[in-house]
């Protein structure tokens, strides 16, 4: 697939060593951030480490900072945000992850929090995970952000309307007929919407002005959504890759996804349209959002 | 148990009426609340609907709200935060109640959230139900009041070091010798945290001054621990009631009790203490606070 979805914006300088770099500098502050609350239970408190502090992308923190950076301010007026929104998204991957739900006991080669605890600590860690999301952002937001609006958007973006919706829409739709409505509400609720709520709070620590807002939430959104459909057909292509086992993981579970409506080519369309729908929306930024441009572009022209 | 545990105090007016009244009045507003949320999963939406409108006695909200009302404003203007604290308490016994938890298939005589619908939809019913109650906070308390504190006092409360660990040490305090620390450390937790939440967000709600704030955190502080005390008594009362049944169901669950730990006779003591405590708390709001203060004499009436 072409990464030249657009030959007005400046060519990609991003690459996953950006994502690294950030991880490198944003962990060590989350693990400060939860080593700091002393009266907590020891299993509860090493269960939430091991599922917060977890090797990962963290994708939507990165998002969240960029978007505060965008607007003007210090990647240090987004860190509560930043905090707030992989709390909910790890708070999502333990849940997802309980025999009850995927039943997945792998998350990223170690073994998923239910696994390597049990399963009540794993939905207490869940839940004290989404709890902790809104402490730090009412104790750590700047004092020129709109707190209330913060709250609602990160409220709104994980409950039943939406990640959370999405992940109820989700294991409704396994094995049900194909859908493309059907995928496109699970997609743009289960990844769409805590994307946009990452891009969203970002600005919303910078104190934004709403259109700004407005605009960051829609390439969040589409952003999450051009991710989503491209693990959709990674996974249909490792599926493949692997000698003897024809079915994607997706497809044995009986996912709603996009190649499973619409085929290979017409996902990969969709893809690059939501990475172009991500990239028009920061076009009133100039070359500030270069940046972000580039990433919604990496997001498409991962190898599948 | 003699009531009089204050003579300085007017008599007890309080009876359970007054919950049944205030129940009757709240609840359609909460349902009102639930139902204009058109974009849910719909299955997801009726097991919402089913944990968070049971029969309960909303106990958190009516002390909410009587906070409210005792800080000079109206029950109107604490049903955000009413509201609030009862999707927290609706959610904390959906997730308790699940087979990895406390293993319950009833409550208050109708099947648990995870019999009548299934353990997926009773997980991700909780988790919307808590993420459901910041959202309502956000966008419902009154302009006055502070957001910030109140959102902090909701997570706390609910959190790790709240009622989230209270669930966690009881969860690893079963089949261990009894302890009184334990057992004090749970209780303060797994009931008492929510009280005081429940207390403190109905004065934030008024825009109380930060003195009565904590007197009223004090008050549903020690009136969750009356209640909880009361509550071990009656387990053993009840259960040495039934023909057949030596054990309780606290004792058959190995469960952390006060009964368990120093006997009955000083966990009625301890019982008094705690509501005396409750209502000395209230000493300085006069003849105003006469249906709270009688409230926790009731907690330690009821007959055991």
């Amino acid at each position: 697939m072409s990464t030249k979805t657009d030959n007005k914006t400046p060519a990609p300088t991003w690459s996953p060593d950006v994502l690294r770099d950030f991880a490198a500098a944003f962990d060590p502050k989350l693990e400060a951030l939860l080593s700091k609350k002393t009266d907590i239970p020891s299993r509860l408190k090493d269960a939430m480490t091991y599922a917060l502090l977890a090797p990962g992308k963290r994708m939507r923190p990165y998002l969240a900072t960029q978007c505060c950076q965008l607007a003007g301010k210090t990647a240090g007026q987004a860190f509560a945000a930043a905090a707030a929104i992989e709390c909910v998204h790890c708070f999502s991957l333990v849940h997802d992850d309980l025999p009850a739900m995927d039943d997945d006991d792998l998350r990223r080669g170690r073994p998923t929090t239910h696994k390597q605890f049990d399963e009540a600590t794993a939905i207490l860690v869940g839940d004290a995970l989404l709890a902790l999301a809104f402490e730090i952002l009412a104790t750590g937001s700047p004092k020129e952000a709109n707190l209330g609006q913060m709250v609602q958007v990160l409220a709104e973006s994980t409950g039943a309307t939406g990640m959370i919706g999405g992940q109820a829409a989700d294991l409704a739709g396994q094995d049900q007929p194909p859908s493309i409505e059907k995928t496109q509400y699970i997609h743009q609720r289960k990844t769409g919407c805590l994307f946009s709520a990452a891009a969203k709070l970002g600005a919303l620590a910078a104190g934004a002005p709403d259109a700004a807002i407005e605009a960051m939430g829609r390439f969040g959104l589409q952003l999450g959504l051009a991710f989503q459909i491209a693990d959709d057909l990674l996974d249909v292509t490792a599926s493949t890759d692997q000698m003897g086992k024809a079915t994607s993981k997706d497809a044995t579970a009986g996912k709603q996804t996009y190649p499973a409506c619409v085929g290979i080519e017409e996902s990969k369309i969709a893809a690059e349209r939501a990475a172009k729908q991500a990239i028009d929306a920061l076009s009133s930024f100039g070359p500030g959002a270069a940046d972000l441009q580039a990433l919604a572009k990496y997001a498409i022209s991962r190898n599948y």
